[in-house]
């Protein structure tokens, strides 16, 4: 494959020139290179950084049959009237249960993958070879680099995971429907904090007016308590250990002053809404770059994708290079046994393979 | 709080006369301990170690609306005929968007929780300090040396996560009602990996035919694969990239032989086909302790428990004792400019930490 279109081995000017002619095959090319993990991904990546930074990364994740697709559509339309080129990374739901609702929403947003100007990209969450949320992070690098002005980052599942994946951008953006559940729901759901647009699709439905003003109450609330965008949410697993709660370079509260979190309706079906969505993007993306909370946002998500990669290295050297895994299966009759309990044997492995 | 009754500090055969007095007050300090990670955790869970494996462990899991409250009550209605002790731990849905659609199945639930013979425990994904599958596994060890004769570990999401809980017990149950959709979308979605049982609840509803015969038929199917209850799937997180695909602990798939799947269907909510339901559960229970599954699967989860505890150990040896958060500090500037790739700052971490 990589002989017809040279992406690695290629000086790294060449590359990203090779990206930027907006050859769809040498993206493709390098997607995979970089979702399979194969050989040469990381001087590819490293070899994107320097050009990365200029497309606007927009978030947009909701329950199931909430509209996101038909938002994007609308949102795709939008921008592809002002030139601007799209790329669209779809992230497959986790969900074992509610995982084929969404088949036509896909299919849907097919209209616009015609356009020569938008790329569309599904990604997997079974199987991932690295984590998920890391490489949906480095395929929008690849995409940036390859000069695309808006990446919207779509995750349909409706896990964790996929509001981290959706938060891990520039503008998250939380599409609600008149009948998600209320306000305070939302709320205890983390959505809050995460959320830098609400938009209530299908408002044409009874209910609307009441959850707008209910989520408003709720941001207003919560802006009383300074939580919201909590830089722990943005990008990052939540449920590694290694990344303390306060990091010293957590955002002062003051920085987060001077965004007041928009609560849009739209029918989206129709077009109604979707014009102030793409307005309020833009002022979010120009409030981003004049507070530094732009780059502020983005240290952290390179901050978050470094860990994961340290932990990641980290636990193979433990458990491939230095025995972890020996350690383990000679304590497997102790620990059947009760002999031994699981923090005896990680204490024994960690003493052996780690500590010097 | 252990003044009043030792926990911690009393000998292991005291504990765990105190735990199997059935004091519930001592178990639910018991269980708070571990869930909060408070000291004298580890010395807890090893005292009960030598006293955990009598109980069977039952998963159930399945989307929102499936019945599975109304399953575990009418389960725990025919154990305790027989006078056996259940307790049960109920997972919070992780999901954002559907977390609020399940509080009636709860509220229903607490009918049984006024039994003296039955112990319940809600778990919340959020905000948990350490794995939550991990938690879950040491609440139920210390159920199991309380003395209790069931423990049900039911899952309330629709994330792999709750599967792979669900699926950390000797039997998983996993229940679908007919409108969950096909077959073929639940083989896809790893569910024929973990079930041990399925149950079609609602049968009453138009469908439920169809929906058996075509999960029987995936059964089918995937026996002739020999890919059914793949060891990866059973207890501990499939993102953990420190587990090889293929450890040398993995079952020959000859010992799998012997337990075929059931499709059962049920009406829960009339107690239709739970006795048969409660007889499955046995005969799989039999099935384990015979073939020597039992022994295999729970030296699996304790080995899955071990790398969990190794892996949060040495990311924070990493991290906090050995600088690698002050090195990231240092590489923030360089990473903001592209200058440095992510890869770059984490092989400098990793060297200066782990590699001598």
């Amino acid at each position: 494959m990589k002989d017809t279109v040279p992406v690695v081995g290629s000086s790294s000017a060449e590359l990203v020139r090779n990206l930027a002619s907006g050859r769809r095959v040498a993206l493709s090319r390098a997607i995979s290179l970089v979702e399979n993990r194969s050989p040469g991904f990381r001087e590819l990546l490293a070899a994107v950084q320097p050009h990365v930074g200029r497309a606007h990364r927009i978030g947009i994740t909701g329950p199931p049959g909430a509209g996101k697709s038909t938002l994007v559509t609308a949102l795709v339309g939008a921008w592809r009237q002002l030139d601007l080129r799209v790329a669209i990374i779809a992230v497959d739901p986790t969900s074992p249960f509610t995982g084929g609702a969404l088949l036509g929403d896909r299919i849907r947003m097919n209209e616009i993958a015609l356009d020569a100007g938008v790329f569309i990209r599904s990604m997997a969450t079974r199987g991932s070879v690295g984590g998920l949320a890391l490489t949906t992070e480095e395929v929008a690098d690849v995409m940036d680099a390859a000069g695309f002005d808006r990446i919207l980052i779509e995750t349909v599942g409706v896990g964790q995971t996929e509001l981290d994946i959706a938060a891990a951008t520039d503008s998250t953006v939380v599409v609600l429907v008149p009948e998600s559940g209320d306000g305070i729901q939302a709320m205890k759901a983390g959505l809050m904090e995460v959320a830098d647009l609400f938009v209530i699709n299908k408002a044409d439905r009874p209910g609307a007016d009441r959850m707008a003003r209910d989520v408003s109450m709720m941001l207003h609330l919560r802006a009383g308590r300074a939580l919201r965008n909590v830089p722990a949410h943005h990008g990052v697993d939540l449920a590694r250990a290694a990344r303390p709660a306060a990091r010293p370079d957590a955002r002062p509260d003051a920085e987060a002053a001077g965004w007041e979190v928009p609560v849009l309706q739209t029918v989206a079906s129709e077009g109604r809404g979707t014009p102030e969505l793409a307005d309020a993007l833009e002022r979010h993306f120009e409030w981003l770059a004049r507070t530094g909370e732009r780059a502020r946002r983005r240290g952290q998500r390179l901050a978050g994708r470094v860990r994961e990669v340290v932990d990641r290295a980290v636990c193979q050297i433990v458990w491939e290079d230095r025995g972890g895994n020996q350690i383990l299966d000679e304590s497997a009759a102790g620990l059947g046994t009760g002999e031994i309990s699981p923090y005896d044997v990680a204490s024994r492995i960690v003493d052996e393979t780690v500590r010097p």
